[in-house]
């Protein structure tokens, strides 16, 4: 049975009582919203299922698939010693922010007897130094590839396919399509079509679920269960959230709220969303979160075709690591940003603070409490200081890291990020400008059909020496 | 023999010719600045080896220490199985960027015989469940603990050493002290005094080196000596780098002309900087960036005292990785940063993309071209296309990452930090908005002394429940 404990969104100092009447905002402020919150909820609750919003369906209707993915994952486990996602943006970020948060911190490097699961790789890079790398320390035969691209277009997932395959023939010969798992569009793409070619072992990626809502289909859901990573209970948190933000009135539905408060502020000129887990398991959340919240709002133009150029540049940071590197500019550097905290109730681990340096005052005062005080006492502190200078900031707390609250925290983070795209009255689910760099790389590699573009890349002004040192 | 190529940096983009009027700026620009440039220029000149700005001389002034270093790390080397640095921000931050730049990208992963060096962490966070996760990986009697804090009353720090003294204790009775080197300050704090109680082998922080600006001295060179790195071509780059900034004219100046175009931007509202190097080593350069930029401009007053409030934040990015996260952003969203990238033209590694997929033209036209290739073209598509969308943006070329470039590139960012806040003028060297956070965590703990922060948390308003979904 899984214990049900919900995360909590604490959104105290986001309001003027807290954090001040310059900065935060009042019960009239959400009151007087009342109506946009009523229409950026309606518009979600309606594309549910539609479109590019396939992945709201995710927590329920994959029990198949779930079981399909259950079944793969035991053979992996028992017949390979690594397992290695080629994959990028959406298909990489989800899968390595699990691993992170629910499997040993230093995985790779525990002996086998420990480990109980493969070792673990996402390539999410096309640089050289760092394939030479992944082969000195894998065997590939003895290694799973599960190429994760929907479209099976992405050139940097394709370039490691195609070097990765090219060694495994020549390791295995016809035996190779053992050794690769291709998530994938059923319906369109290439990937699907070498698939089908080759043999391999295949997972989908339905329709209208995008790269960066990809993480609760088998893009995610696969590699988790190979890690041993419950994803019955990841499913279920997200739909246990899913059903708590159900509800209209945005002070019962915490991504609404979130997504409100949110927009409120960037409203109020703050650009900057800082993401900082108090827990080193979920520092790569923070990098899903930048990607989910930096893609989906980040759009030139509104639904109308307004050029507005709106967005919040996400930041990660990690605490208390970046309370030694970023908090002195969140406290006194520009009224910019929002910061969002993630403390954790109960670590997996406590540790305690032996005696020592008793006529050492400044450093005795340490001992016999433990690091998981210490830990929640800097959090506090940080959420005091933010606070006291006046910087909006709220904050999530986890009863525990488990596959529950992260299918919760996930999901949340999901929703607050379509909430807002409606609040900004834009497409959260399109990625327009990925293209031109896309288009630009495709005619410099001298692709056929990218000729007028090769033209123009030729045509622009060259650089000129005076503005190189 | 060192080969001196040195780094060039290129602000074509950030100009009005080739980004567009609305953004750029021009020759016109930079002519009306070169009185307050000058003067920057001659504030930080004036500066040099006085008070926090002891920082510039460590490129010429540690022959004895290099040499104690090098003897010491050979030892090192022989003798233990992993080297743990204990210390966080400026004393973890430093240490890891060189170590992923000049090492294998899976270090501890690899056996014995090809790593060539101790295994190497670096414990910058008080997680209970890190402690142990290192604990598992590690053998405390075959490990070398560098504890690295200026003051020793670095709380993070200082928990780490105690908790570890006492496993070393217990493990090896009184001949724990020879797994311990301390890097402090030599004439004030606490960690000197228990080095010398204790009788561990010491090396020095200067007085007038703070953290941010300390992966010159000791602090950065012994991890990097234990790790095989050359400190003297390390050394070597920092000095060429500072000799090449020795000329009042920006023109001529790398660091004083980056400076002050990034002055400029804040001025007409860019409050974030991004830093994307195209590379996987380069990837916690990008945090070691953060840290110096976010801590020593984000500032409240400036140096006569009003109010101010500046600061830029920094944004960690890798390419092409974040093509497929923030790119989206960086070309459609609001026009409020400067993108730095960094591009490599050498790798270290050569990777052919081979034949495949011939019936499928999107994949096969990457087959022939190299990795190499493709990364590069995907910088050049990233530069594209924020240009052409009118983002502000410049560009590192590195020939090689090499100690000699990186400590080029190291101190390069340390003088172009410098630079700017003079242009700023503010205390470019504290970080007075730290002390609140840690005094606030000194009350939660009980600490002697803080009695009246503790009252002061007491006395603060209770959050409501209301405001908790």
């Amino acid at each position: 049975m899984i214990k049900k404990v919900p995360i909590r969104f604490d959104y105290n100092n986001m309001m003027a009582d807290y954090v001040g009447d310059c900065q935060g905002f009042t019960d009239k402020d959400i009151a007087a919203a009342k109506a946009i919150t009523k229409k950026a909820f309606e518009e979600v609750k309606a594309g549910r299922g539609q479109g590019m919003m396939g992945w709201t369906e995710l927590p329920t209707n994959q029990k198949e698939v779930v079981s399909d993915i259950i079944a793969t994952a035991k053979e992996v486990r028992k017949n390979f010693d690594s397992f290695v996602v080629l994959g990028i943006g959406g298909s990489a970020l989800g899968p390595m922010a699990l691993f992170q948060a629910l499997c040993h911190l230093h995985h790779n490097e525990l002996p086998k007897s420990k480990r109980k699961a493969p070792k673990f790789y996402v390539e999410d890079n096309v640089d050289p130094e760092r394939m030479v790398a992944l082969l000195d320390v894998i065997d590939p035969k003895k290694t799973m590839f599960n190429v994760i691209t929907k479209s099976g277009s992405t050139s940097e997932t394709m370039t490691q396919y195609l070097i990765i395959s090219k060694i495994l023939k020549d390791a295995l010969g016809k035996d190779f399509s053992s050794h690769v798992i291709a998530t994938t569009s059923e319906s369109k793409g290439n990937l699907i079509k070498i698939a089908k070619q080759e043999g391999f072992k295949t997972f989908f990626i339905p329709d209208g679920v995008g790269g960066r809502f990809s993480e609760l289909c088998p893009v995610g859901l696969l590699p988790a269960t190979v890690l041993g990573i419950d994803i019955k209970a990841f499913l279920a948190g997200a739909k246990f959230m899913d059903d708590r933000c159900k509800k209209p009135d945005a002070t019962k539905n915490p991504a609404l709220m979130a997504a409100l408060l949110q927009f409120l502020a960037m409203k109020s000129g703050k650009n900057i969303s800082v993401m900082m887990p108090y827990a080193d398991s979920l520092k790569l959340m923070a990098d899903w979160y930048c990607q989910l919240w930096g893609e989906s709002l980040g759009k030139a133009i509104d639904l109308d075709g307004n050029k507005v150029f709106v967005g919040q540049t996400p930041v990660k940071a990690l605490g208390v690591t970046d309370q030694h590197s970023q908090v002195q500019l969140y406290t006194e550097g520009p009224f910019d940003k929002v910061v969002t905290l993630i403390s954790v109730d109960n670590y997996r681990e406590t540790v305690s603070i032996p005696d020592g340096c008793a006529d050492i005052p400044a450093v005795n005062f340490l001992c016999g409490h433990t690091m998981n005080e210490l830990i929640d006492a800097e959090c506090n502190a940080t959420e005091y200081a933010l606070t006291r200078s006046g910087r909006l900031n709220n904050r999530i707390y986890l009863n525990d890291v488990n596959a529950f609250s992260m299918g919760q925290l996930m999901f949340f983070f999901m929703l607050q990020t379509a909430y807002t795209g409606a609040f900004l009255h834009i497409d959260t689910f399109n990625q327009p400008g990925v293209e031109e760099g896309k288009n630009a790389t495709y005619a410099l590699l001298g692709r056929a059909g990218y000729e007028e573009k090769a033209k123009e890349l030729n045509s622009k002004k060259k650089k000129t020496d005076n503005y190189i040192i």
